[in-house]
């Protein structure tokens, strides 16, 4: 039986495959996507760009991105039935729950994927396109307006914002959205893309998959995230109260979101990203009340506590400049997330291998069988 | 960056956490449920004092398996917009794809649990009475049949075939599906059970966790094997063709499945206990057809392969022999696996740890950034 010394707790440290996919330099602070580094793709790539990256493994061409384009236009309607599900879930679910019985619904509505190759990326796009949709969908619903027909000529992030907000961007807020879902895209065998790879790692379909990868991103301590730092931020008011109430949370050890990371060591790179677009966007927008109290925040942290700023702590300050409702932000992170999600199942299934751990068992054993009547 | 050596393909032989609920010992062919030898808990217990067992860590005295038994059977009434739900699922849906949407739409009517205790145990409770509900309500809409009423005054084992085939089974019929999902009910960190943990470890909640576990079940390579064994038993057809079909497949590469086991180096005993039962039912039935194959394939697997049957092998003909179609084959091993499934997520919430681990990276780094009118 192992020792305890060889449990791999959460698994840190435990190199579970290889991919192709991503490259995270926790020291040097560094993210690549299939070799090109996230600073160059955030400041000349599009979202559409990285998603073909992904999945076919090289950036397009002029006509391939186009091709890719149309597809994911074209791809935006949703099954009626799956339009009509979703008209009739309660009005005041978790976006989340949702996003995952939306995903997993669609399943019932195109084939069940399993092997790598063309089909399978069909439904990478099919999944990447309708998540707008559905989003939007209940977002709309659940304020008692009708579903909006899908706009097929806005790229993703400008369909995006459409689809929830019922506007078309102006090009500074859709470049903000662009860069932010570039920088969501893919890291690596984090929880839910591992959950993904977990659950096509049976040899079960993409939609499953993917149905897994959202419900793990769920979770507060993955992709919940984003929407804590505002809840924080909406607690904190005024930069001046900053230290004060970082200090009150650190006395009862509560975690601050938004800061320090598994394998970052230095400073997230999309944080620094994201920290000028969240500057940009709130210049346009005449409103730097999110970026000052978050580069007032980064501050405290770090005196207190030396840790760095993740890419959570400010994308919510940018959702939250477009009037997105907080709700929404971990499903805006799946909205870019399942490009790499998708990635990973069809790297899984090209490279297959059960993935399937050991416990070491802590209980008791030999225990004799006591009939009912005589247990107490 | 980590050597090829390092990598732990599939995980196998990694130990990801400590468990006090299932321990298999693969040398000497033993599977113990929180201290109980499954051997002892198959002959002298019954399905909800395994459930009862997983959830709480102790044998029911007769008060408490009473109180669990009319819970459960109080809880078998789905949801009516869920009941709505799956009346307008497709009729040739894949009815795990069908168990993963009605498991996830669940989540939309119940409280979303993310800590241990007895409001999770509630989760549970619901989760593992409504299985049977939903999977009979289905296969009787694809029948163009109305939904049964649930039936609180059966046992689990008992409800479920009158769910799916809507007669109340004899006595020992209902013995040998209790048995069947007692073997069923736990097996260590199996790929659904960890797909389950590590969505729970990001503190996602109960119902998210265990549509993951139901989306890996559905994978031929996890749940799909005994649904494959009856397939190959009627591409076999008579006993003297057993060794004539296994070598051609031999031939090919091809998997047989119900035979071998990552983590069991001898003859699984779940396969032992199964043997038996599939041979006593079929006594009963007067119809030793699949266990007379089944004992041929045996001999001759073992032969040529070397390889002992796992749990897997003698299941499918149990429920052939009640005449159940085999694509509900998977959707029963998730009505007895929701119970290991929700115990080890309780324990998840105890000694909650993110599950993360890393990947190699095998791609290139450092691609120069090529303006798209240059790309070829």
């Amino acid at each position: 039986m192992a020792s305890s010394a060889d449990v791999q707790r959460g698994l840190q440290d435990v190199v579970a495959l290889e991919s192709r996919l991503c490259f995270i330099d926790g020291k040097l602070g560094r993210l690549i996507y299939q070799g090109y580094d996230i600073r160059d793709l955030a400041e000349r790539s599009t979202f559409e760009e990285v998603a073909y990256l992904l999945w076919y493994g090289k950036l397009p061409t002029g006509p391939e991105l186009s091709d890719l384009t149309s597809r994911l236009g074209a791809l935006r309607t949703l099954p009626p039935a799956l339009a009509e599900m979703i008209d009739r879930f309660p009005a005041d679910a978790n976006p989340m729950d949702v996003l995952r019985c939306a995903v997993s619904a669609l399943g019932l509505y195109e084939p069940a994927e399993t092997q790598p190759g063309p089909h399978a990326i069909s439904g990478a796009l099919r999944l990447t396109a309708t998540m707008p949709s559905i989003l939007g969908q209940f977002h709309r619903r659940r304020k008692g307006l009708p579903p909006l027909k899908p706009r097929p000529d806005l790229s993703h992030a400008a369909y995006l914002i459409y689809a929830l907000l019922d506007r078309v961007p102006t090009g500074p807020e859709t470049r903000a959205m662009d860069v932010d879902l570039i920088l969501h895209a893919d890291h690596e065998l984090n929880a839910s893309t591992f959950a993904a790879r977990v659950t096509a790692s049976t040899l079960s379909d993409l939609y499953s998959a993917v149905t897994s990868a959202v419900g793990a991103l769920k979770g507060p301590l993955h992709g919940g995230a984003a929407e804590r730092v505002v809840d924080l931020l909406q607690v904190i008011r005024t930069p001046d109260r900053a230290a004060e109430v970082v200090h009150s949370k650190l006395v009862r050890h509560e975690r601050i979101m938004g800061f320090g990371h598994r394998v970052y060591k230095v400073e997230d790179p999309r944080a620094t990203i994201l920290r000028e677009w969240s500057r940009r966007l709130g210049e346009a927008k005449g409103d730097l009340h999110y970026y000052e109290l978050l580069r007032k925040l980064e501050e405290v942290v770090h005196r207190e506590k030396g840790l760095y700023p993740n890419v959570d702590l400010y994308s919510g300050s940018v959702y939250a400049l477009f009037g997105i409702p907080t709700d929404l932000f971990t499903p805006i992170f799946a909205v870019s997330r399942v490009t790499g999600w998708t990635a990973h199942v069809l790297e899984e299934y090209e490279d297959l291998r059960l993935i399937r751990p050991m416990a070491k068992y802590v209980g008791t054993v030999d225990l004799p069988y006591v009939p009912i009547g005589q247990r107490t």
